[in-house]
């Protein structure tokens, strides 16, 4: 079968109640492009649950911050799509700005409990424009399952919570994150890194081992593992801690005590681009 | 067809995919019960638009304020169900409350421009809730198209914006005010008036016909209107008026002048009880 290409959403529209007229079970893999492994991962995941893998391609506006990088986002939509093809995605969903943000958009989505912290706090808009264009995706396709990457814990987190709670007949599968050979979580943003800088962004990584060694050592504490990781990172030259939290898995709240659905969370800059990593620490 | 009564989430999602399946369209008519010819004249509309219709009757907690009626509000779920049997409707949906709200509900539809003025100045949580609920049905129920009165004008206009700006799959048909013949609006509210209070009421559709009647005239200051609408109301003892506008009918932002596509919206306290209504100038 050729990959099918959409543009518009009533077109996307059509083609998916055609599917699920044919009793095809249709997984949806929501992207912003510049596609990685760990993308592809996601794919192949969609592809185990569903008849009908759809990949969107989308840089959702509404959430980039005012001074963040939406403009400088690597796009490369020819790319996406060879990757698409070759692992067998049966439609690349990639509709048109204008037509996804009319000019009056003044209904969102908010999450108030989950999303506060963290990313939330030093990203106010972020997770309003995500579950935002989420809830659009999933209106605009219909998928019986979707795929997000644990990469992106908190949304993960997030997206659930959206889904249980405004009832979308939708289940939401995880993907694990994946890694370089030496460690580095797969990121589109990591093609900002220099040499150097690419060298530095293993703090990330290693500050997750780090952290699950000491819980193998039997530290509980929270505060005692964040000041670990803290002044770990403190030694490399061009990276600047912007958080580490240890948070319930579930909940997405902070913890004092290292329990055993924990898991540790954090944000580094390295020179100018933001990375994030997260590990549980009982898997 | 006997009407069938659903209770479950779970199950309102079974017996909507099996409709879906057979080519079904299905029309929702979503309600807080305490139904009367307003609620029918909009399932008979929906029975137009649909081959099957499903009346939810759910009286939503999170559109109450915590000084509202919640309590009070009245409940006759019998009478009610009776009332959808004789006029034909083919499911009613009465999901349990604890199953709408989970224990953790953090995720709500916010609106930011028409909500922002008249209902949603004066009861602050209301749309919000409304937003949420709504589409919290729309995805229990998955309905092609949805029925609401043009009596919550403000209501009809924000979930129309939510319709198209979260791009759901639906159809929204709107349903005219009814009246009774001496011209008050039908409220489930009117339930709460005593005998001179039903009869103080008449103010406010009395104040419609006067701002028209003064159109007519060639009035197009929407301050001289607004003003002649409160000295009139400000006649009747038993009334308190809460506000009166006039909006474009479209996008519910206030208007200086009585355009084309204006309309006025006013809430009056006859007593204890609030009241709404609002008329189109040109219809």
């Amino acid at each position: 079968m050729t990959m099918q290409l959409v543009c518009s959403i009533e077109e996307m529209r059509k083609v998916s109640h055609t599917l699920k007229q044919a009793y095809q079970r249709i997984g949806l893999v929501p992207t912003m492009g510049a596609l990685h492994e760990g993308h592809l991962s996601l794919i192949r995941l969609a592809k185990q649950h569903a008849d009908i893998v759809i990949a969107s391609i989308y840089v959702n506006p509404t959430q980039f911050g005012p001074h963040e990088d939406f403009d400088q986002y690597p796009r490369d939509f020819e790319r996406d799509k060879n990757l698409c093809q070759q692992e067998g995605v049966d439609i690349v969903f990639s509709p048109d700005s204008r037509e996804v943000y009319k000019d009056l958009h003044t209904v969102y989505v908010i999450e108030t409990c989950i999303t506060e912290i963290l990313e939330g706090a030093v990203r106010p808009d972020f997770f309003q424009g995500v579950l935002t264009v989420v809830t659009k995706l999933f209106n605009m396709v219909g998928p019986d399952i979707a795929v997000f990457g644990q990469k992106d814990a908190q949304q993960l987190c997030a997206i659930k919570q959206l889904v249980e709670n405004l009832n979308f007949p939708i289940k939401i599968i995880e993907g694990p994150i994946i890694r370089e050979p030496d460690g580095l979580a797969l990121s589109s943003r990591n093609v900002y890194l220099s040499e150097q800088e690419r060298k530095d962004a293993l703090c990330l990584c290693q500050s997750l081992d780090l952290a699950k060694r000491l819980y193998v050592d039997n530290e509980r504490s929270a505060k005692g593992i964040k000041q670990a990781v803290s002044d770990f990172v403190g030694l490399v030259p061009s990276a600047k801690l912007d958080y580490v939290e240890i948070v319930d898995g579930e909940t997405f709240q902070s913890a004092h005590e290292v329990g055993s659905t924990a898991m540790i969370v954090l944000a580094v800059y390295i020179g100018s681009t933001r990375l994030i990593d997260n590990a549980f620490f009982r898997r």
